[in-house]
């Protein structure tokens, strides 16, 4: 079950290579993607019409794609405008193209109706692309479905135990209670808690001598993307003081590989005006290592729900935000079947 | 079809850390075991009762059992005693506990109802702790059911063959009828052969000179236990006689780890007031030779029995001891299906 | 569905050992491949009737197979002709063996019944075999149905694309429309093409110094063989100036080893009189450089296949040849089921 009147990430920007073919796969299907001659970035099936062949074994010609089995040629519409031997092209040759948009470096394509595809529902990753933010871009691959992912940063009481020695570092995160708000196509929740030892992710940052306040602030928004603000101060400090904080602001995004993967884009970024490159890749370094651990962890859960199923699952109050998100979902694909308006 | 209402090794007593978990799949159901504060061994279901993450992926916190996701307390009977943020454990949140025996030095689980329990089944493993006995412990795993293993060990004609150079060395094995008996939840087999030469995996113990006489004499019980008395002697002479003879105790257990994949725990002692360290030692490197073998050639068997199914298998005389096995369990399991009194 | 009633190349004759087991997988069913005493080639089921161990974990005594398991041994017939421990072999043991005839080099075994085993349906692949031709034996394996790999050979369109580099070197062969005529039990498709730059395969055999003339002329006969005579010339020179051209002999069969893997043996023989050992070698690694060529290419088309299924295959002229083989199969096929005369 899968949302497809919506945008998912397919890509960095810096993925699509300049020249060649870029492959991969979102909710089952199987996308190629390169630059029209303008440079601006296509997505098509990636499946010959012809012997179902990939059509990223290809190559592009003056911006169309060329199929490397039989030589069917198709435009950026995916229309097939040469065959081989034949001097017309017989009509319905072709493949589907996927609506596509460049959103602050991050590459998004519609998977549903054409049509429908709405730009009012891109997110508003603005840190990927900001002058007031430095970060390294994240990507991490999942053998796990996306919704346990989802479930996962709907709970952050997780960091106390999980990401102990990276991300968290206090089990007062998980004893906290997070606001939990409905928002457009989405959900905000707010979590503080105060007088808690910096987390050890925060060395690449600030030394901070004693305990301190957290913030950690994030939308969740359809289909799975996360905006968040987050950050820490000496205990009873102001926030703002730019000398006894620290403020970050993530854009990560899920994207449904197929029912049982998923890709993971992401970035923590520091603002730009403070720290060096080793900062931008210490505060990297901390969060893959966070977010391997997330994995070995959500990989080694999903073992058991294969077998189990999920139905074995006894909701607690921590799963407030993760229900909703799934009812949410479930909401929304309903009404994509039932044909009724999406908005 | 897996019997529930019996003992199963789960390991080496030695293979529970003092500190820390350990995992094993057991009749597919997922343990994980530990030791509580007083050194005992606890058993509990592998799978958190809240998001069915591995408890295995947690830690010990004064004998009891913390989830590494969002941290929940189990005690040793798999109740939890604290969910991180609330004032009270909601009612039913639990994990399945098993009752546990370390007998002899092997751990065994009970994975039927509890109440059943009953230590009057725990296998004779004698020689697996005792002074008059020196061996080292082996175990094996199979991705194999482990009926075929049953199979294997009650019909020893496939050492002439299969063990040609390690434990059989000798047609006549295959060629001696055994002699059957049914004894309490099992079977007594006794196979005697003579005037044959001593097998290649006696030389770590001595060295004959000429032809001999052996025997080799175990009960098989449910589960899946082995128990044995071999050993051979100068032809003629007698078994007793300690310069002429050779003389060897067995305890092996199979434990289904899932319905196509089996645990093998085995030892092969001899006895303690003869031969040294390098003795014991060569006589484990012979066994383990020799169980490999049987590994590499029930896995292929395996292979065509997956395909072809085991009702193409035709009966031959030497079969008796493993058909009257595979009959009682069938009987057993369908007594606990049919909720008849076990005993 | 897969023919049975025809000679599926099993091996190369170099491949069966003079003593010792072969053990090959033909339409799903295991086969194990021995020399008796006179050297001939015995095909068996390779799967004892006894407890269903593969015989190739046997061994040979006196050109009959021994069990590696229990030991049962059986004759060239498949007829078991000793249990140990056993006075009597009961009626019934036995295995399946089936016809083999060495016709070229090749092994060939008949999978359906041995009364029709029809010597007159073995391939012409005379150039495995003759003083006028030279080759080294070539043998690739595909985890893909063997259908996949006859569409490739039954289009060579695909020439001009897969293998550019290769066999390949222009447009030219996928605008030719190929001349294709029904034969015995199969196709012969000649494509002729003239004024093409040589393939870069060619190089091996000859360097010509300006555009050249090509021919392609073959049959493609059941189950799953090419006879192929192919070269060029220079462009309006004579083909029959020794000078001037290139001549080649390909013999090329595909054996499914089960639904979704396939045997490929193959052969490019170029005349005995013409080049040395070093010509043999170049002209082998240029064909098998195109044929792993061809394998990447298939190998991608058959994922998508797998998961979409070959309904969404849009047809087109170019797969006139490979559709008139793939309803000659089926006809086949369904011949055999409803149990009609085969010829």
């Amino acid at each position: 079950m899968f949302l497809r009147n919506c945008w998912y990430v397919v890509a960095w920007d810096h993925e699509i290579p300049a020249q060649g073919l870029f492959a991969r796969r979102v909710i089952g299907e199987p996308l190629v993607l390169f630059r029209a001659s303008d440079g601006s970035v296509v997505a098509l099936e990636d499946r010959c019409c012809h012997r179902l062949a990939p059509l990223s074994r290809g190559r592009i010609e003056d911006g169309c794609l060329r199929c490397g089995y039989h030589g069917l040629l198709f435009d950026r519409a995916g229309r097939c405008i040469e065959v081989p031997g034949m001097e017309q092209v017989p009509a319905g040759t072709q493949v589907r193209a996927y609506p596509v948009r460049v959103h602050h470096r991050w590459v998004f394509v519609w998977m549903g109706e054409p049509e429908q595809a709405n730009d009012a529902w891109l997110p508003d990753n603005h840190s990927c692309d900001s002058p007031d933010w430095v970060y390294r871009p994240g990507y991490l691959h999942y053998d796990v479905p996306w919704q346990l992912v989802c479930d996962n940063l709907l709970d952050f009481s997780h960091l106390s135990y999980v990401h102990e020695k990276t991300l968290g570092g206090t089990p007062a995160i998980a004893r906290a209670r997070p606001a939990i708000e409905a928002i457009e196509r989405g959900l905000r929740i707010a979590r503080h808690v105060s007088g808690v030892p910096p987390p050890p992710y925060y060395s690449a940052l600030r030394e901070f001598k004693g305990l301190i306040d957290r913030w950690l602030v994030y939308d969740f928004v359809l289909p799975a993307t996360l905006l968040m603000d987050s950050g820490g101060c000496e205990q009873g400090a102001s926030p703002d003081d730019p000398e006894r904080s620290v403020h970050l602001h993530s854009c990560q995004a899920l994207t449904p590989e197929s029912e049982s993967s998923t890709h993971y884009f992401f970035q923590q970024a520091h603002p730009a005006h403070l720290g060096d490159a080793a900062m931008t890749e210490g505060l990297y370094q901390g969060v893959v290592r966070a977010f391997e651990e997330d994995r070995d962890m959500i990989s080694a859960q999903y073992e058991r729900v294969r077998e189990h199923g999920e139905g074995a699952m006894q909701s607690l109050p921590m799963d407030a935000a993760l229900l909703r998100f799934r009812q949410l979902i479930a909401r929304e694909c309903a009404r994509e079947r039932t044909g009724q308006e999406t908005r």
